[in-house]
C-alpha cells in the first residue's frame, strides 16, 4: 500500500518491535492511533518520551523510579532486615498494596527460563548476592511468580544463598481467597495441602 | 508505586487508552519502552507524531493516505467502473497483493455490529451512497469480512443500494485454499456447498 519507508510502515514497525504484539495488532493500533485527535495521539508520544527520561532503574534495586537510589532503597520506614525478592518491577505495587510487608526489595528483571535463553547471567542475581553480603538481612522472601520459570528461579536462589545462613522464605501457595475447590487445578490443590496450616482456636 | 500524575502511571494510561489492551498488557509494554535505549523508545514516539502528522483518511474513499484524495481515487489504472467495499484501510492491502482487482475502493470504517452500538450511522455510508449516485459503477463488490458483523453490513448495503440497478457480489466464502476438509468448520463446508462451482475441463 506504502513504500517501506512511508511513515505509516514506519510507524507499524515500530509498534511490532514490542514484545507479544504481532504485524495484525500493529496495524489495528496504527489505524488507532491515526484515527485519534492529534492532540491524543501527541500525548501518547509525550508520555513514551516523558517517561523514558525521568524513569529509570534504581541502581541497587532495579525497581522503576525518578530518584536514584529509589525511595524503597532509601526511606526507613522500608525496614533493614528483610528483603523480598520479586522478578518485575511492577510486583513491588502489588505486594505493597497488601500493606503486610515493610522491607527492602530486590528485582531481578526476569526469572530462568532456559527455553527462551534467561540463564543467571541475563538477572540481576550478582547485585543481589552483592547486597546479601554487604547488608545484615534477618529474612530473605523469594516472591518470584508460582510458575515453573518463577519456581526454577527460587531453587536456584536457595542454593547461592544458603551459605550465608539467612532464613529463606518462599510466598505460600494455595487455594486463592474466595475461589472453589472444585475450580482449582491439581498442582495448587496438592500444594494447599502440602502447605496446610494448623487451626487456631 | 507512584503518583497519579508520575510520568509512568500517565504513560500507562495512555497506553491503556488503546483498544483490546488491557491494565496489565500497558504495564508490559511501558515496562519494554523504559528497558529501551532511549534513541529507540524516541523512534517510536517521533514515528507517532510522523505518522499522525502526515497520515489521514481520503476525503474521497477514507483510505489512508499521505495526497488527499488518495492514488487509488484520482490514478486511471485503478477503473471507474467496479468498486470494492471494504471495511478497513488494511483490507485494501490484502487485496491488492493479489492482483486481481483493479477498481475503486471504499472503506466503511468498521462493521455493523448493534452490540458494540455500532449502527449505520458510525460508517461511511452516506458517503457511499453519495458516490454510487454520482459514478457509474457497473459492480459492486462487497469485500465485508466474513464474519457476523461483516454479513449483517453486506445485507444492510444490498437493502440500500439494490435502488440503483448496479450488480452487487459479495466475495465468496468457502475452504481456504491448501487447508484440510476435516479442520475446516460446518458453517464454512456449508458455504462452500452452497457456492459450488461447475468443473470446467
Amino acid at each position: 500500500m506504502f513504500s517501506q519507508n512511508h511513515p505509516l510502515n514506519r510507524l507499524i514497525d515500530e509498534i511490532k518491535k514490542i514484545p507479544g504484539i504481532g504485524a495484525k495488532s500493529a496495524q489495528r493500533i496504527a489505524l488507532y492511533l491515526i484515527s485519534l485527535p492529534e492532540e491524543e495521539s501527541n500525548r501518547l508520544a509525550d508520555a513514551i518520551r516523558d517517561a523514558k527520561k525521568k524513569i529509570f532503574f534504581c541502581s541497587i534495586c532495579n525497581s522503576l523510579t525518578h530518584v536514584d537510589p529509589c525511595r524503597y532503597c532509601t526511606e526507613e520506614e522500608f525496614s533493614n532486615e528483610f528483603l523480598c525478592i520479586v522478578e518485575e518491577p511492577f510486583n513491588i505495587a502489588s505486594i505493597e498494596k497488601t500493606g503486610a510487608y515493610r522491607g527492602k526489595y530486590h528485582v531481578l528483571l526476569g526469572a530462568l527460563s532456559p527455553l527462551r535463553g534467561i540463564g543467571p547471567d541475563e538477572l540481576k542475581i550478582d547485585k543481589l548476592i552483592e547486597r546479601v553480603r554487604e547488608n545484615h538481612f534477618r529474612e530473605i522472601i523469594v516472591a518470584t511468580n508460582p510458575t515453573v520459570e518463577g519456581e526454577a528461579t527460587a531453587h536456584y536462589l536457595a542454593k547461592v544463598l544458603k551459605d550465608f545462613g539467612i532464613r529463606l522464605t518462599r510466598l505460600a501457595m494455595g487455594l486463592p481467597v474466595g475461589s472453589d475447590i472444585d475450580y482449582a487445578d491439581q498442582v495448587t490443590i496438592k500444594k494447599s495441602l502440602e502447605g496446610r496450616t494448623e487451626i487456631r482456636e
